[in-house]
């Protein structure tokens, strides 16, 4: 093999290669990092230098790059069965996967539809809710639209982005996407209200959201009856610049919108698996939804996997003789692969046998004592936390601090890749308090000479 | 582990997998097949019965399952990186594969942006050839229409959908589909007309597709300058119940299309890779698209990947600065998995090192051969096949004739899912020609049996 250095491969890479979420005119003075190998929550590129994965390779990775236990689960999968496809056929990975999420999961929430991305996900929970109605009340006009708060991101195929409310993904987009009703989330952290508050539990006051409630009964009580579905990221509107909102808000949002038939769909793409602090944020919310959308961390950030959990009454309203035309006739040629069910597997072994949960309850209040030592500098604003999420906000007019500090960062060893102006730590949970210091140690140095 | 049979896991799995493209209730009197294990063309389940994978799994494997080349790649990889984002970042694996796939392709195809399945990949494709006019020309209103053709189908997602033409997947959801133009595809197999024609090279003759170019005419001098893109699937609509058109068709329809600015899709998920006799359909259209879409096979039938091919005229229309907002700011979280990229490659290696494209040749002439057998059944018509796809209707009035010769094909031995009353056969590339003629053997003894 020829000379491989990250300038060789940046060049390759560039010639072939267009990236997602990318400007790739920023790449003209910046190189691609072409990363060789990884383990733990260390990747390593061609040159010879490190970088701790601060944002868990967009919040996917669980138990670190190259995990002993995830890695001999496929490797014995794929002595077995690679894959087969999902219809009429299973396999063990997915039985014992689907029994074991639907025992994680409040008892309604019972039956698993899969797919491989998050978006495929919320195009399956948004067609499910509209065929659900279609099925049962075959009403004209149909309800035929969805609900979802302001934003929003929910993944960017047309349907999923339809009901995400970031202009910077969706703008251009607008004369091919579906009409969508939003209603306003409330917005605690907004630099000045609650300038001292750092999580969900610190929220539940009834002044931080009644104006929001009273523009859903508002939206309600005009188009109640054409909604299928309200959509919502519970918690943590993750790409929505980090934005933690009170769960109160959320329960009693669900109950209007219940009163009105429609369903409730949770996107826990991004803050399931214990990124909330809890196994699911629906526990938090004490709610349970129609569907519930998992993906990212599922497979532990080994591979693309996604899964839509819903109810038997929902089931019971597609489950009809064939001749009905009431059946979902979804698929994806992949859905349900064995390997990365394998992983998935591995990963609740993980969650069971090492008590994950509680055991990060103690990492995140640890780490937030340094997050914390931040909020000193004066551009660090909104300092906040749920779970394993950790956020702020810089107060700055430099128009791309964020891309400012993702080179900073990277630089330093730390990869880093803020929203904008949020700065984020969303790490694999096996990082060590040490690791941690270390990155806000780093952090705060590279904030105090970029912005001092 | 307790003794796992097919009917303890057939009753598990309906406890709580809801299964993809199934009217669930089927399986109150047809089992779900727990598959154990797989080597080959063959797949073992819990009771010690194997069944012949007649359709590669959804069309997806390539070199028959657990496959020593591609299981030893992906062990490979998983000891070095299993994942890491990929804006920003890059790796060996995807670097390799876009040098490689580019390399297969005309000159003009030589950017990769890449998703995780088909559907994605058809989002993509849409959302860029909107958003390639949009960045060029900024006209209000925007060419915001898409064009497709009669009996297409190209995934389900919202967007995917709606360029679709099949009522089965499409009717119910029409309310939240977007409108799309459709342009009949020209019908040659239809039972009377070329009752004698197998293949695409018998289909040359202006008059098979001569009322369709007049029609698509028609539909350009009205929307022509409104159009976006107009997608297709070349050589054969395989969820269209694998129906084979003429290529002269597609190269004069793309023509037209590009007079008036349009740019074009080829949706070769299904056809791609070997599957219609070249490796790539484009190659026996003589056209280059301006999207080429690839996934299924791209794995071998592993993992799920895909991938959108572009032209450097393209990805020019997006490259600017920043502050232009030009970027397409697209993305999946698993976009360009390692281990998926690592057993793409592994895939090229045997395309590469087994000269498979000028075997399957031979091994497609000479299934064929054993195909043609069948036409002497008196229900057997439009009998026709593409490279190493095989299919023809039956004539019978039964309505789900298809769903008893899935489930006699299985009481034999073989897995067939014939797409309404179209039987086909779309073996892994490395069925021998005895394996082959057991099929073909099989399936008439079943037909004979049932509808003699």
């Amino acid at each position: 093999m020829p000379n491989l250095s990250n300038h060789t491969l940046s060049a390759l890479d560039l010639a072939h290669i267009w990236h997602p979420c990318t400007q790739m005119k920023d790449h003209e003075d910046f190189p691609i990092v072409p990363i060789k190998s990884a383990k733990g929550v260390y990747l390593y590129d061609f040159d010879g230098s490190s970088y701790i994965d601060c944002i868990s390779s967009w919040w996917v990775n669980l138990f670190g790059h190259c995990n002993a236990a995830i890695n001999a689960a496929i490797t014995n999968q794929l002595n077995e069965l690679e894959h087969i496809l999902l219809a009429g056929f299973s396999h063990k990975p997915i039985i014992d996967l689907s029994q074991r999420l639907c025992a994680l999961l409040p008892r309604p929430l019972n039956k698993c539809f899969y797919a491989d991305n998050g978006s495929s996900a919320i195009e399956i929970a948004l067609k499910m809710s509209f065929h659900y109605h279609h099925n049962l009340h075959r009403k004209s006009p149909p309800r035929s639209k969805f609900l979802a708060l302001s934003n929003a991101y929910h993944g960017e195929t047309i349907g999923a982005l339809s009901v995400g409310d970031l202009g910077l993904y969706k703008h251009t987009y607008a004369p091919i996407l579906l009409s969508c009703l939003s209603v306003p989330v409330p917005n605690v952290f907004d630099g000045t209200k609650g300038a001292s508050l750092h999580a969900p539990a610190e929220l539940e006051d009834e002044s931080y959201y009644e104006r929001e409630l009273h523009a859903l009964e508002s939206i309600l009580s005009r188009y109640g009856e054409e909604i299928c579905a309200f959509i919502l990221e519970p918690l943590v509107q993750c790409a929505g610049n980090m934005h933690i909102y009170p769960k109160a808000f959320i329960k009693k949002a669900c109950e209007l919108c219940r009163s009105y038939g429609i369903l409730i769909i949770f996107d826990e793409i991004a803050v399931g698996f214990g990124r909330s602090g809890s196994m699911f944020a629906l526990e938090q919310c004490r709610i349970t939804p129609d569907f519930l959308c998992l993906s990212k961390g599922i497979t532990g950030g080994y591979l693309p996997l996604s899964v839509v959990i819903t109810s038997d009454e929902i089931y019971q309203a597609f489950y009809a003789p064939y001749e009905s035309g009431k059946a979902f006739l979804h698929s994806h040629s992949y859905t349900g692969n064995a390997l990365a069910c394998a992983a998935a597997n591995a990963v609740l072994d993980i969650f069971a046998t090492q008590n994950i949960i509680e055991q990060n309850r103690a990492l995140s209040r640890a780490i937030f004592a340094l997050w914390q030592e931040l909020e000193e500098l004066n551009i660090v604003k909104n300092l906040r936390h749920c779970g394993m999420i950790f956020a702020f906000e810089i107060d700055s007019s430099t128009p791309r601090a964020g891309v400012e500090i993702f080179r900073a960062a990277l630089a330093k060893g730390l990869l880093l890749r803020p929203l904008g102006h949020t700065i984020y730590f969303m790490p694999p949970y096996i990082i060590t308090i040490e690791e941690a210091r270390f990155v806000v140690q780093t952090l705060k140095e590279i904030l105090q000479a970029h912005f001092a």
